[in-house]
């Protein structure tokens, strides 16, 4: 009579073999985002970075956790592994600049059902790319192989950073003076917000394919929902620096409407003229297909306007000027306004 | 002729209000483990904590990243949502204390294909009630609907902490020398590893369903199955701030085996009896249901030991008695053993 089977990890649907490919693989990524603060090597129960010498009289540590959304699935369509990880450290990073702080330190979360060493690799490759860019380093992260929780060829990618700011430079809604300018810097596409929206207006509403080309979009219809979701990094360090900026809001998911009033303090609103700057083609083609109210894609999209700042009236051309010569081209939206006392803030649009 | 049907956020999937009806209940209880180092109100772009004070000589931070596993399909087939956070707080502090830090920050991502503020309340309170369990804030986190990427009633959950160790404290293989003495600390079950094994055994293989009772087994498969993931927390700082901790390891994926080695330097040997412990009956059925080979168990589950310290051997039952003392049932399981220089760190079982 034949022994009973014996049943293993593996016949879970866990590999524990390609998990330590997978897992070698990272390691060498992640080590070439490292610098001299990182004391403990990928494998560690705990990722350490070293805070010494950082001279600064209260550190405040500043951290955001987001992940990519459904532009995973424009990715899964593309096969394209390599930019999300990008997109992914560029929101993080954006998410903490706009508090005053500078990052440090970047983990993920990347789960799959069946794991495939290979895609591993291209998603840590694209964070290796946004860590380097953006100076930080990519110290630890969890890669969980979940048999049944995800389809076949499809993942989820979630991030952590911790950024640091002297508490004299942290930027709360306290800066924000009446009569100051709303500036706007332009989005490289949709960057990782809307995507549920504009998938179902690309491939079912309008029928598209990610090969389908449309007037005024450079590319195919999946090269501009892939853009990279970029990091204004630079531009945020450069006007604070300087003590100009007032404010700053991510242009995320609620778009310019639920974001900007997050930089304001209760009783502010940010008047932001429409015709002050051109939504690109994308979102001109989005809003056509599925007649997608003006309201609706100004809460949903970014519309173009991917980082507002507040900067006060008598700098604002100083503002406009420093940013020009590194090579931004910022938008005069509007400026902020004071409403009723107490009120909630929001956006005016004029 | 009537208009065309004008497209919303919502009939792509996203659910705007029931968002904010989330984070209005994930805010309250989030707030409930914030302290005065807390800075920013959920709702601002990034969370602020300040180190102000601290008084370390050269402060390390401590990271770790980490997700609940296919455990949440156990939580799924219960419908209980509560205990899911309490497993990932804990195993994030468990991760972060073997190096040596206490904890200070957690932040969480939340992902579901059709959000219900109902669920994600339960699971941010399990988020809260650990945090304030291991005294550490929950200071931030990312709640992601993405309409189809999760199946109806199924979500992810993922978690990051931060936490704080002055360099001299911090733990690294250093500290362990020949000859010091391995201490286990019992888990409550199977802590957040080897699920999809143990799902496969107990449903599949074994034919039993969450409400089977098995002898020896207390409480359901179910309830077995769902038991916390305890935080040792408790005693880890009670040994390292009596100075008598060498090294610490949790004892997660990968067991008894790969995990002990991770506090080991190159050229030493974990010597672990297997007769200094019992597992629990949970694990003996498991290893039944599908004739698991003892290898395969010791690498896939924890085996009822979820915490390995090693002392010194003069100090070890000073360890022992103070463990003891503290309420803990520590067990001798073996020592550590000089073994070919600059070979790979290993258990070796006896």
């Amino acid at each position: 009579m034949p022994a009973k089977p014996s049943l293993t990890y593996r016949d879970a649907g866990v590999d524990i073999d390609e998990a330590d490919r997978a897992t070698s693989r990272i390691k060498k990524l992640a080590r070439a985002t490292f610098n001299e603060r990182v004391l403990a090597d990928i494998g560690a129960f705990g990722a350490g970075f070293s805070l010494g010498g950082l001279n600064l009289d209260e550190p405040v540590l500043v951290s955001s956790a987001d992940g990519v959304g459904t532009k995973l699935n424009v990715a899964f369509l593309m096969g394209v592994h390599d930019t999300v990880g990008q997109d992914l450290v560029n929101h993080c990073v954006n998410d903490i600049a706009v508090q005053g702080a500078r990052p440090l330190f970047f983990l993920d979360y990347f789960a799959v059902g069946k794991l495939d060493a290979g895609v591993a690799e291209q998603v840590v490759s694209g964070l290796s790319v946004g860590c380097k860019e953006n100076g930080c380093a990519l110290i630890g992260g969890e890669t969980a192989e979940m048999p049944g929780m995800y389809r076949a060829g499809e993942y989820d990618l979630a991030g952590f950073i911790v950024g640091v700011a002297d508490r004299s430079e942290f930027l709360g809604p306290e800066r924000i003076n009446d009569g100051d300018v709303l500036l706007g810097l332009p989005s490289t596409g949709l960057h990782t917000n809307g995507y549920s929206l504009a998938r179902k207006l690309m491939f079912e509403t309008g029928g598209h394919s990610p090969l389908s080309r449309l007037p005024g979009v450079e590319g195919t219809v999946g090269e501009a929902l892939l853009q990279v979701h970029r990091s204004y990094l630079k531009a945020i360090r450069l006007l604070h620096e300087a003590g100009l900026l007032h404010g700053a809001a991510h242009i995320t998911g609620g778009g310019i409407s639920d974001n900007t009033p997050r930089m304001l303090p209760n009783g502010f609103e940010a008047h932001v003229k429409l015709g002050s700057w051109e939504p690109p083609a994308i979102f001109r083609a989005l809003a056509e297909i599925g007649h997608v109210e003006q309201n609706e894609m100004l809460r949903t999209f970014n519309m173009g306007v991917g980082m507002v700042f507040a900067v006060a009236e008598a700098e604002a051309d100083r503002a406009v000027a420093m940013l020009a010569e590194s090579g931004e081209r910022p938008i005069v939206l509007g400026s902020i306004v004071k409403g009723a006392p107490d009120a909630k803030p929001r956006v005016v649009y004029e």
